[in-house]
């Protein structure tokens, strides 16, 4: 199923999370069945669009019947990799850094924050809900000893681009950019941005008139 | 100028804040022009898709001059409403609400956050960074007394909907949604998501084999 990944645009890849959140909550409040129309009602798609999405890994649900929540829920899980061994790391343990160790939600699919690194004397030592802060020295030895394939970079922008390096050299395939900066990587690293800054003069310049 | 912004594509309108980001970063270094190649090269476009993007708010750029960096800023800093009032209020004042009050980064394009709200007792009184946190009664007057067009909702996914149609029902224009959950709006109000859980689902994906 996976195999199929490279053929699936960058717009069907954003949405597959947002079909497993809907399906989750679904679950969670014991639905078990859904009809295509309904599905694409409650999620602002239209029924074709996500007939089409699916299509790209196989396609799922039966004429008629339409999704089978739990089972639908199960293929995404597996089409986004959360069966995988998730841990990964925190590299900047300042204010973001430290909201993401305190946040459990990525736990509940397996994502397990297995240490926080930074520069700050005053931080390392410490323990975010039970998440130890290390010295960055220690980064290139803990990521291979822990088997870390994922970075969380929450630093300062002039800092990340070093410190990705860093991680990279030691590893990590996959980092998860918070910092005000592009990461150029090696191409066999996949770099997903959260650009808080980008989003918030998103929003301004949509409701300039 | 931002008459055209009707006409814009989703995809223009999230670049634009990335020309913006790279554009500060080159003025800030001292560096007061650049040929539409070597703008191309840094930020991983055409040459081509740079001269459609400016195209759409009429143009910028002289042919064998390249651009004027500080005029070209200045353009988008119009285009993106960075020169409006942007105050907002912060909606939840746990750990990312925290995070957000807590970062400068911000206030310097002119985003100021004017109050955190929260229904925890133990957080209602304390300020962070100077920044009151307020009882959440206190939102639908504050908002209209202070001006605030946006708000940013840090809650749990299970209050996000009724905050946002509080803030809404208060005047607020612009949801700048981080809960786990989509929310519904009347036209008139713009979202922009940050669903964290989404983004780290779309890293997994894209490095699983």
């Amino acid at each position: 199923m996976a195999r199929e990944k490279n053929y699936v645009s960058e717009a069907v890849m954003r949405r597959m999370p947002k079909y497993y959140r809907y399906l989750t909550d679904m679950e969670a409040n014991g639905m078990q069945r859904i009809s295509s129309n309904e599905l694409s009602q409650r999620m602002g798609l239209t029924a074709s669009q996500i007939r089409q999405d699916f299509n790209c890994f196989g396609g799922f649900g039966q004429q008629g019947y339409g999704y089978n929540v739990c089972e639908l829920r199960r293929e995404i899980h597996k089409i986004l990799g959360l069966t995988n061994d998730n841990n990964f790391i925190v590299i900047g343990a300042g204010n973001l850094g430290q909201a993401l160790a305190n946040y459990t939600g990525f736990e509940k699919e397996g994502f397990l924050i297995k240490g926080l690194f930074d520069i700050n004397p005053r931080l390392i030592g410490l323990s975010i809900r039970g998440i130890p802060v290390y010295d960055i020295d220690k980064l290139e030895s803990f990521i291979p000893e822990n088997q870390i394939h994922m970075a969380a970079i929450c630093t300062p922008k002039e800092k990340a681009q070093n410190v990705a390096d860093q991680a990279i050299n030691a590893g990590v395939k996959g980092i998860w950019n918070f910092a005000a900066v592009d990461i150029a990587t090696p191409p066999d690293v996949i770099v997903e941005n959260v650009h808080l800054s980008d989003s918030l003069y998103t929003l301004s310049f949509r409701m300039s008139d």
